[in-house]
């Protein structure tokens, strides 16, 4: 399917921003964009996923699917991101199953919201 | 449009469960139900929004629009909340001008997600 990987680049992380360096959710855009995309699966960066106080965050979305929004990320968790989102966009309805999940994916769910249209 | 307000209803809010009550989250759909849904708004009961820590929550979302979910919630927020989500299901994109949200949408936001399709 064709699912989208949303990522936070105005997150802050709880970190002073510092005139000329990337915020930290810019550094986490630009770390899973280095990475070869999954099958199925666009990242894309946007201002704010409204989740400042549990930032780096990420949202998963797809057409028809559940959506997920994951916070408490950084650039050490690319891998486990990328995992989890290759395993999400494999799916029909955004529901990976539990264990099939990355830990970061099952301990650090901000939300999830349901199909738009059903 | 068409807008939906999911509201979890097995959030516990951090009570524990008694055999035979309602949880809170249960409670919250229960009295949002009994009032007036606004125009163009359908109020939706769903199992769990994954933001269990935050809890009671809910989630506005429509075709096309940002979707967004807010915790902290409890039966006395009913007013504000249909308020908040009236406002919203008037707008064409799910953006609310920020001084036209209730308090509890400025600061109980959990997470926003762009739109699915662009």
């Amino acid at each position: 399917m064709n699912a989208t990987l949303f990522v936070c680049t105005t997150c802050r992380a709880g970190e002073p921003a510092v005139d000329g360096q990337p915020v930290p959710g810019a550094r986490l855009y630009a770390a899973l964009a280095a990475e070869p995309a999954p099958e199925g699966l666009t990242i894309t960066p946007v201002e704010c996923l409204s989740a400042c106080t549990n930032g780096c965050a990420v949202a998963l979305s797809a057409p028809g699917c559940w959506s997920y929004v994951y916070g408490r990320l950084g650039e050490g968790d690319v891998p486990d991101i990328l995992a989890g989102a290759a395993a999400y966009a494999a799916t029909p309805d955004g529901l990976v199953p539990w264990r099939e999940r990355p830990q970061i994916f099952r301990k650090q769910s901000l939300a999830r919201i349901p199909p738009q249209e059903r």
